[in-house]
């Protein structure tokens, strides 16, 4: 980093950010500290960094690219968010403000509102190609109480890392269902194993993880948002163990305590299928 | 600001802000480097102030919107920039790479490329209402050597605030031309006084000033871009001493060096004109 020796630079750079800051004083309270707080960081990273006019260029150049791919079926900011790593931030701070929850971990652009409705019991696969999973769920507050009747939304990618919307010969939802806890807050479904995939990586978030030499990969997950009345939503992700990219997730999503096992089954599935198959047994608990 | 007193949520944020820097540990040196600025400040901002889900989505939703509203006439961006203080401290820090030269300025929203060629002393309002001022100009290197044949182009707001371009009823480029020194670095020509001006209001930059109680007005100027072979070019303003607004520019563009005075004239101006007329004179200094 250089920094700019300049005494009178210096003096000028100190004042201008002292007009920009005071500009926000008349501001409701929050907007003010937000505001304040942005213009003191924003200009000390360019300040200490001697951010030249050419790279202020780029900067913006970069920005206008970033919405103008943005649509209703792709959001590039949120990817920028996710790749710098402000997303998890975010939503680790929010995580401590629900003590003794299961960690959330970020929505990801592929959550469909209003999934098919399935029974207990179902094949959210609906019997595509892969690795059979039953996922046996339990539903908790955080004092361990079962949750009857909470609204499980699960939603994941295909054996090859394509979710539902991005296979162009797929009509209507699969590897997608809203389920409901039983009176002992237990849910169960089958699914197949998921497997890792890339962020999309062909626009300004693509590039700029190609210039860094970053891969776009996702650890393979799971995706879960639990709703129950009274309680707080809980949106995260059940990572699979052993999995790659489970230490350089690229929006790194991946956090200790939702790495969990899917261990290799023997015998016929409980349902009577022939071949190995896998088992993922979790407890979410609520704030 | 608050901050997290939670020591494993510390923790956690520590150690994905560690996570986050280290993936960009493989980038080319200068993209590390502002990567990595970058992340340290937006994680610390994001900690200091506790920021919430709801803030985030919100942030990602004033984003798309600044890209949705930007397109080839409008750059919500740079207002964006603008109205932070970015731009301007950009351009200090450009300028001090620039020892001894005339500070420069924001280009601004309203540049047009390729503006009309005028002679010397030619009258660049066309006629327009307003107040007279006959600039004389002078262009010299950091050693007050004259620089002849500099390519000058000047471009202003009318006497109401409002560019040419901002005027429905106008056809064709006014109060905007290319000029040349002579041999002694000379320029001389006419204009009229221009007025204050809103900066574009309508959009998400707008909404922020609105809900920061902060106004959208800018001091009256004059721009110039100015290039000659060898030279770095200087693109700047020239603020009328005593105008509206010069302590409380919207985008902080006002700097005491090129505040200067126009001067009311006695008797009939220099080209026979009736009546009050001003004078401006500078002398830029190019690197
Ligand atoms: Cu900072
Ligand atoms: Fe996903
Ligand atoms: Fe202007």
């Amino acid at each position: 980093m250089t920094t700019t020796p300049d005494p009178a630079v210096e003096q000028a750079a100190d004042e201008l950010t002292r007009t920009v800051l005071a500009s926000f004083e008349g501001a409701p309270e929050r907007l003010r500290t937000l505001a304040q707080g942005l213009v003191s960081h924003l200009h000390a990273f360019v300040r200490e960094n001697d951010v030249t006019d050419e790279e202020w260029r780029h900067a913006i150049g970069f920005l206008t690219r970033t919405g103008h791919i943005t649509s209703d079926v792709r959001q590039e900011f949120i990817l920028l968010s996710d790749v710098l790593g402000v997303s998890s931030l975010v939503d680790i701070l929010g995580n401590a403000r629900a003590a003794g929850a299961t960690p959330s971990a970020v929505l990801g652009p592929f959550y469909v509102e209003g999934p098919p409705e399935l029974p207990q019991g179902a094949d959210v696969s609906c019997g595509l190609d892969g690795e059979p999973v039953l996922a046996d769920i339990t539903i908790t507050d955080t004092a361990g109480v079962p949750v009857a009747d909470a609204v499980v939304d699960v939603w994941q990618a295909n054996k090859d890392g394509y979710y539902d919307v991005q296979l162009p010969d797929q009509e209507g939802p699969v590897l997608r269902g809203r389920l409901r806890t039983d009176a002992a807050g237990r849910l169960t479904f089958w699914t197949i194993l998921p497997a890792p995939y890339p962020i999309p990586d062909d626009g300004p978030v693509g590039e700029l993880l190609a210039a860094a030499g970053r891969h776009s990969m996702r650890a393979p997950h799971l995706h879960f948002m639990i709703a129950a009345p009274g309680r707080r939503t809980l949106v995260t992700q059940l990572f699979v163990e052993g999995g790659d990219y489970l230490d350089s997730d690229a929006v790194f999503g991946v956090k200790e305590p939702i790495i969990v096992p899917f261990p290799e089954q023997d015998g016929p599935a409980p349902d009577g299928r022939p071949g190995p198959w896998r088992r993922v047994e979790f407890t979410f608990r609520l704030a």
